[in-house]
């Protein structure tokens, strides 16, 4: 009925083909790719240095996550990552004026944080793949990978604290805050997988959001608010920026769990229906047995078995969802946090010539994982 | 030969029954016991203030590995450790003539980043037993674990930007340096294991302290230099009290290989010899070898061979360390490195009444486990 996989059109509708993205993004899509080239240009040089610093093993760790060389040490062009948050650091100095070379200690902060938080995120939710790569633990063990993570948090906040500049103390701050978010958002998703799907203790919504809001849009909201806060700007134009990066954050979180039940293993780098399997509480689920009062109890009851989930009924579980209109709750929900953070940035006096650089990037969120 | 385990006076000479601490001992230990139960009423309530704000569930991990509570959250007065860290942070600001009660954000930092530690450096190490209880991952899992320490280390992080006052950029700063050389030593420290006894790659004395300076000398210095970095003292001030510490640090990690192979586990609350048994470099095995040229070989053919060491070939070993003098050797360490920290902190221009309870209070780095 519904289709398993759909190779590199993640989001394209199984049925209709219609694509989910809006009219205009392939060339949204090349500007964007060019606003990360030329980010990626600028914090990447910054990024290594900072690593060098590393001891040699949690070092080693560190390199391998990032894409730049195989578990052996073996240099490489690995897949490290679009760089989106890194850029959106930029940008959102750029929006205010700034130059982007101000922004470059928010850019190598965030991006250390993003594979720290990764790279634990894995070991606790024993994923094995990574950027179609063995995750840290899977390469290098358990503790390597927990000292690797411990490494980059630490080097993130000295990062930041030592080449922030003026504001660094300002940077410091918001940072600990997102740190502290992030953290809690993690605790409540991993505490949701062991609650019921139905019932008493059942995950609804709103307490859905709100998770999401920690665990991915703190960390993009502070991307996209960073690098203004290095650069001066008042704090009225960084909290909108950030309120704009949580909205992405949302729907990043929101085609992340399309892209957990139905998303191509070749392209996501993860099992097909991983998430259903291990009993995670994701948006086109709550959406569904939310809106569909005929087939939501029956999803539920699918899931709700004790012990692991069979293939053919987790399969049968991603149609039923997918009939309710799960799948596409959760992509209507991307579109409509893309369009009001769009919205939201318009109506700001930003002086700066890149908040189209900064909306277009912000489309890649409904386009692909990022 | 030795006593394998001396309860209750951990350095007592096993022979002769001499007391390594320095005569005044007694007295001292109960002025350093005051000290300690004036700074823990400052910090306490600071401390489950900051701890109160994390979610439950690393919450709960946290309030255990404090000694709140029981694994089950049943409240309790537990062994939550000295407090020596957070009293070194107040004692500091004293010393400079401060109030110790501007030192409360840093010496709450430095117990949230000390506890951090031993959650994640437990994983690592494989130890199941903290403080007479389960370690955080025995009791509640390795992922809550991570999380717990991720969310003490931003707690940490946060509770210095946010309360530290006017000088919080430059404690954060202080800390930012002080983690990574903590996450440097710990890798060290696990590399060590592996590395041989002797020949090429052997782990030599000098490398040793290097280690040691990092992994247990950073955190005491920072300990004791960040309350008066907060208060504003000058950094030659603040820079000497850090060294000061990081003396105090190589002193307790001597005093803390010692009790690895010959401590109680009723005092220590770990296994006798448990650090043979697992290949770890220390001081008095470091010390017994390069100092016993007929002697030092054995032990290296004793601890080289492949797979685990049996019980009565540890406890030969233990007994050839001292019979070569390692544990002689790494007490004289220890007591040299406090008279040398004592001496240091005499001869600075400090103001505060303090200066006598900071140092009574290193003493009982000799006297026991803190």
């Amino acid at each position: 009925m519904a289709s398993h996989a759909a190779p590199h059109a993640p989001l394209r509708h199984p049925h209709t083909g219609e694509a989910s993205a809006p009219p205009g993004a392939p060339s949204a899509s090349r500007g964007a790719t060019a606003t990360l080239a030329r980010c990626r240009a600028l914090v990447e040089p910054a990024l290594r240095e900072a690593v060098r610093a590393l001891h040699p093993q949690p070092g080693l760790v560190a390199a391998h996550a990032f894409g730049w060389c195989a578990a052996d040490g073996t240099p490489g062009d690995g897949d490290g990552g679009k760089g989106v948050r890194p850029a959106l650091a930029l940008l959102g100095a750029e929006a205010v004026g700034a130059e982007p070379e101000a922004a470059v200690p928010a850019a190598v902060a965030i991006e250390l944080i993003h594979t720290f938080s990764l790279i634990h995120d894995d070991i606790m939710d024993g994923d094995e793949r990574r950027r179609h790569r063995d995750s840290a633990w899977k390469a290098f063990g358990t503790g390597p990978a927990i000292l690797a993570g411990d490494a980059l948090f630490a080097l993130a906040v000295r990062t930041l604290a030592e080449r922030g500049g003026p504001a660094a103390g300002a940077a410091v701050r918001e940072l600990s805050v997102m740190l502290g978010e992030l953290v809690h958002g993690q605790a409540d998703d991993v505490q949701f997988e062991s609650r019921p799907w139905s019932g008493p203790g059942a995950v609804g919504l709103a307490e859905y959001r709100a998770m999401a809001l920690r665990k991915t849009g703190a960390l993009l909201g502070c991307a996209t608010a960073l690098g203004s806060v290095l650069a001066g700007a008042p704090p009225r134009l960084t909290a909108a920026l950030d309120q704009a990066g949580r909205q992405w954050g949302l729907a990043f979180q929101a085609v992340d769990d399309v892209l957990g039940i139905w998303g191509d293993p070749d392209v996501t780098g993860k099992p097909v229906h991983g998430d259903l399997r291990r009993g995670k509480k994701t948006l086109p689920v709550l959406g569904a047995t939310a809106a569909a009062p005929t087939i939501g109890p029956r999803i539920e009851r699918l899931l709700s078995g004790d012990g692991p989930l069979d293939e053919a009924c987790v399969r049968h579980a991603a149609d039923l969802v997918e009939e309710a209109g799960g799948r596409a709750y959760a992509l209507r929900e991307a579109r409509t946090r893309v369009s009001a953070a769009r919205d939201q940035l318009r109506a700001l006096p930003l002086t700066g010539p890149r908040v189209d650089e900064l909306v277009a990037l912000s489309e890649l969120f409904l386009d692909r994982r990022v």
